[in-house]
């Protein structure tokens, strides 16, 4: 092997190295100069973790038009949870709501994904105490946290089944919960 | 920097640079020795491309029991498209096929994930003379391909928008479509 060639496979390397270290190791969720959440820009090619059609968690509530949401979470953060059934710190789930994609002359029944109707990120981060929500709109841009008397906190806090998070609606996870944890 | 570090650095780097390597270079099919496809095993970290809920292509197909249909495919094939607007060789989709999760306490309407019914890749590699289709059962036992007279040959060359695929149904690929493609 000659000295270009050991040259390239340096640079190469550095440069997995570098990819790797984006993809999984750097903490995730990142904040403006007065303390907003940035949202997320990649979360797409993050973890997938389920979707839901048409839920609610309210009696009584009627949708106006179908709806998918779709829940990603940081790469970090699955690896951990998958090692430890804990969610690490600077978790971030991103639950990204669609609509539906209407009519296509091939797709005779049932519904596909249209557009992004809105966004609502849950993060773990103790420098900020804790888990917070934050709701982020067309305009993308930075969201504080929502308040902690905001209906989410209460919800998560009652029923999600693993640390205020909703592990019962992950397929992937349900079998690593912690014994005990509510269905 | 005693040796010790330098040498644990160096570990390090080489662990990300597997990482890397494993992600986003390595040829994602892979075959045993009588040329079957073996069901790739990692996919749910691979890019989530969307989810179907309740689709179908026939006409007055009867749904059973609702499903959802989860796509994935390999994050380097996802790159070279967003890149390119084709599919580079060595990529591979993933249908999953889920049924719902049934009755929850929390969930009042609507459904979410349950198990894996079923799986089926496309998968494109010139080695075998372009894409194929393959079918994996609960026994996850690799698979031969389906023979090129499968319907599902025919729909793909008759309704994909690009190179056989349905990307007319995938939201974060639609507007990176080929001028000219079909809806």
């Amino acid at each position: 092997m000659n000295k270009t060639l050991i040259g390239s496979a340096a640079a190469i390397g550095l440069a997995f190295a570098g990819a790797a270290f984006a993809q999984s190791s750097m903490p995730a969720p990142t904040y403006a100069a007065d303390g907003k959440m940035i949202q997320p820009k990649d979360y797409r090619t993050w973890v997938y973790l389920t979707t839901g059609f048409d839920m609610a968690y309210a009696e009584g509530a009627a949708n106006q038009t179908h709806s998918f949401d779709n829940v990603f979470v940081n790469r970090q953060a699955y690896d951990g949870f998958l090692k430890t059934g804990v969610w690490p710190d600077k978790t971030v789930m991103v639950l990204e709501v669609r609509g539906t994609g209407g009519e296509n002359p091939l797709n005779k029944k049932g519904e596909f994904q249209g557009e992004v109707r809105g966004m609502e990120v849950h993060v773990k981060d103790a420098s900020k105490g804790g888990w917070a929500f934050y709701a982020f709109g067309k305009d993308n841009a930075p969201a504080a946290a929502l308040p902690r008397t905001a209906a989410c906190y209460t919800c998560h806090q009652d029923h999600g089944a693993v640390d205020t998070t909703f592990v019962q609606f992950y397929p992937t996870l349900r079998g690593k919960m912690p014994a005990g944890a509510r269905e």
